[in-house]
């Protein structure tokens, strides 16, 4: 059995939780809280196989290090697309030397969606992708949102309006005597919101409004070879939390296996055989 | 440049020479027909490094062990899925002692479709996967339609009905004197087209019919960790051999990588990397 600790529980660690519960070949080694990460070192010899790391994105590549040097395997979702490359030249540099195994930003975007962007390249090498998100929470722009004067609450939703644009609708719980017009002003100026059509809505409860639906379409119409017009298309409609956790939790046996093959080192999602993700070597091939 | 060799010269062949024309990475070092093995093996050293197998697909286990044994990596898309694994165990051994590494099952389906597959029931382990092919030709029905007395030519094309259920709609061309209702009584008690919904159409012209068009949708509703309804579907309309081709030329990047890291052997495309398909890895991170 693959001896599975999450740090951090909000709402992916504890996704992560049922994932590793509900996998046969995954027991549960333990779960930290983000002030227990010293802790978790300490126990880990002979306790814990691999760390999924369920912490806000940002704290990951800090946490990430520290595990990585003490030479325990990690499974992070960081999902700051344009800081990939950079953190992966970090963690790969102190995995190597710590003996360990890091799978980077291993959640459904950046994550599965990836491995299905790189095989679309590779089958339909010319040609356009648009990744059209939602419709579906945006963290970061819930986040932006909340940070404004006079916002006591907000909820940012991604609506896909196809080719890759998207357009923003955020429903603002007002804190007592602000002004709409004046939170209005500062979420549109923001520049997580300037280059987007943007909807700014006020309402009595956001909480009224919480859902972790989220979904994607991804299209590409390629050329193979010489032969133009290949359409291809993936989509999902899913709960985002639950198919984070279970990426994360997938995840953590690839980290065992490069582990145990002595590959150490840092990987993204479309560095790793999908066959190291199932539970069953055995079954995954019934599945070519 | 990576130095590739196309054997057999069929509609695939001829795809896959497009492909390896059109890549950046690839020079053709030689188309080789299905007579001339002897003379590829010869020619080989140096020259070649790696051969896309086109042949017919029960040819593919024969001249692949034979190019193996010479230590000469090989691609196919060997497309008997029932075969798979027991043609993956017989060419592992024989690429293990030649030296090489062998892509098995490189095409749509078996091939890209396997690793969506693969990967949907990573990210939502319980649940139903329906692979719905079509509309398009069916090769292997194509084939068994021919074979009947009285045919002289047929084109058997699969239509998707939903839940991985398929119609057949066989179109054939009579020889002169031949009877119609014999015809179409020896085809639907072919074991071919005995367990699906078959109709039989007389044409004066199959290849008036001739269309390399074919699609897929694949479909999962499965369960993250304990989360239900998670939706998931992949879909493609293609050209058939042109997508072949380009996946064959792709695997053939993923054969030598595997050759240079020493990991002889025959892999199927879930034992892949997804980035080793791709012509560059660093333009490959970028999709992450």
């Amino acid at each position: 059995m693959k001896k599975i600790a999450i740090y951090g529980y909000g709402n992916v660690g504890k996704a992560a939780e049922e994932a590793v519960r509900a996998a046969e070949d995954m027991e549960l080694a333990g779960v930290y809280h983000r002030n227990e990460l010293d802790r978790l070192i300490a126990e880990a010899p002979g306790k814990i196989d691999v760390v999924l790391l369920c912490t806000p994105t940002r704290e990951v590549p800090r946490c990430a290090k520290q595990l990585l040097a003490a030479g325990i395997p990690t499974v992070d979702s960081f999902d700051i697309h344009t800081r990939i490359g950079s953190v992966r030249r970090e963690l790969m540099e102190v995995a190597r030397q710590g003996g360990a195994v890091s799978i980077l930003s291993a959640g459904w975007d950046p994550g599965s969606d990836s491995v299905v962007r790189c095989l679309m390249e590779a089958i339909a090498p010319k040609g356009l992708t648009y990744t059209n998100f939602g419709p579906g929470r945006s963290m970061g722009h819930t986040v932006a949102a909340k940070s404004k004067v006079g916002v006591a609450d907000a909820l940012s939703m991604t609506i896909p309006l196809g080719t890759g644009i998207h357009r923003r609708m955020v429903y603002v719980q007002l804190q007592p005597g602000a002004d709409f017009a004046e939170v209005e002003k500062a979420i549109l100026a923001d520049d997580y919101f300037a280059h987007d059509e943007t909807h700014v809505i006020q309402v009595p409860d956001v909480s009224a409004l919480n859902n972790v639906a989220h979904g994607v379409n991804l299209v590409r119409n390629g050329v193979s070879g010489t032969t133009h017009n290949q359409r291809l298309e993936f989509n999902m409609t899913i709960d985002n939390p639950a198919l984070t956790g279970q990426v994360m939790a997938a995840c953590a046996r690839a980290a065992l296996r490069l582990k145990q093959e002595k590959r150490f080192g840092c990987y993204t999602m479309i560095e790793l055989a999908p066959i190291y993700l199932m539970a069953s070597e055995e079954y995954a091939l019934s599945l070519v």
